[in-house]
């Protein structure tokens, strides 16, 4: 799993920082999160190739979380996409590009599906044989999503010394990777986890952001290997983020301790303060696993 | 009069080059025409100060020519604006921006007013005591405008030798300046032509992009100064320019040469080609004042 931070600053793109974007990899699948002004060309400079995105989660209807959205689908288009692009995202966003796409007489020449979200609790939205999806209903000044992706648990892995050694024949590999026991001839019956090792364990990752501290989303991103939280405040701050439902760094590793995760990433900075290191180690003094996210920096999970 | 091109160049922002916007400054006024992705970082790295800007043109609702502005009108928000800002561009460029902020519940907190275009005649637009602004119908695949931005012939200026001379008070200078003749005390009438100087030579940019070569823009834009004409292709790709409405360099210059323009500048180039030069080259074989566009130059006229 591989996370390449495309922008994590609040409100506005500048010369040098950019508003929200992610790309995560995982399994081979490229998901984009948010996209802020400015996305596509985060994207070019990070060099991640655009029709390897085929689904876009956008969390909320702010525009450092979207206004970068009709100018991807637009990009897509011109350099002659015909694969398929899903949008997830708040009821409204559908209306928005069409709108756009319209009045500009500028079809795509893909297809491009709507999944609108207006649940209040969490829902799973997208869903393959190797990835999970579900929304981390948020609370904010829209109506906003953080979504928790969750590798599914592969097959189990042979033990190929107890496998040769009950002389077992490779037609059966398969159906002891997905846990059968196996009945040898003698009729004795050899249990699957004398002849399998556990899966390697399945990874998680949970993108809150914007939100203010909201303890509610504990039960969904329990014991997930990453979160990433916005910090969009320092504590001393902590009225104007209460105000305008944002989180302090204070905030966000309190919510890392308790849903007991382990590792924490910081992002959404208000571009106010001079340096992001006094988030981490503000975040530091409640959680001891605090990373800071950056415009252009990835992290291999 | 100056102009600071903040993008020039077609179809999709990238890492080195921006989609068209440019700024006018006239008369102490500053105009935003077009505003594609990214204008905004294009303004802060220019150095040109957001609060000067009251008035934005928009020539069509392709994105690269308007995907920014939503954007741009967010920041200004959130910077704490509170000047009315002016919107010219197409019918339906109200209802994107409305929508938008609509959805993101984020009402701005000056006054937004929009004049929306949909007339297929040269109409003025805009016009204060300083400067007119008129539209230019051009043909392309949507409902297009380039605009006229022409300064209004000034004050006469005074021939300080003759008024003293003839001894005039200063209480006349005003009507002087203004064109008016003088009556002396001995009954005796001073020709205004004899007190003053032709006013300095009002001047005057026409902005024109996108469209395909339109012979029916020369009436209007007829001895302008500058005029900024789009040359999407070389003439080697004159077909897919007739076909896509857009120009050549040839084209752009052919326009310029007819319209007796005194400067042409080129701009909105395709990605295709290595270099803009050869733009220039092409063009200049028609007309000899030729002027390259490229994002962050400046042109003071």
């Amino acid at each position: 799993m591989k996370l390449t931070i495309l922008g994590c600053y609040a409100a506005t793109p500048r010369t040098i920082t950019n508003p929200t974007s992610q790309v995560l990899e995982i399994k081979n699948r490229m998901f984009l999160i948010d996209c802020g002004e400015g996305t596509q060309v985060q994207l070019r400079k990070n060099k991640i190739k655009f029709s390897k995105i085929n689904q876009v989660f956008i969390s909320h209807l702010h525009g450092d979380h979207f206004f970068g959205l009709i100018g991807l689908i637009s990009t897509f288009s011109l350099l002659g996409r015909t694969t398929d692009l899903h949008i997830y995202g708040p009821k409204g966003i559908k209306e928005i590009i069409l709108l756009q796409l319209r009045l500009s007489n500028s079809w795509t020449n893909y297809d491009l599906y709507f999944h609108e979200l207006e649940s209040e609790v969490s829902e799973t939205i997208f869903e393959d044989d190797k990835v999970v999806v579900t929304t981390i209903p948020l609370k904010h000044r829209v109506y906003t999503n953080g979504f928790l992706f969750q590798e599914k648990l592969g097959e189990r892995k042979l033990n190929m010394d107890a496998i040769l050694n009950h002389e077992i024949e490779s037609c059966y590999y398969q159906k002891i990777k997905n846990g059968k026991d196996i009945s040898l001839e003698d009729g004795r019956i050899i249990s699957n986890t004398r002849l399998t090792f556990d899966p390697i364990q399945p990874k998680s990752y949970a993108f809150c952001s914007d939100t203010v501290y909201h303890e509610a989303i504990l039960s969904i991103i329990e014991n997930v290997d990453v979160l990433y939280h916005e910090s969009t405040f320092l504590e001393s701050e902590d009225a104007l983020a209460l105000k305008t439902l944002h989180s302090t760094a204070k905030q966000a590793a309190r919510i890392a301790l308790k849903a007991n995760v382990k590792q924490l990433i910081l992002g959404h900075y208000s571009t106010r303060y001079d340096s992001i290191t006094v988030f981490q180690e503000e975040a530091k003094t409640i959680f001891p696993e605090v990373l800071l996210a950056d415009d252009g920096k990835t992290f291999e999970l």
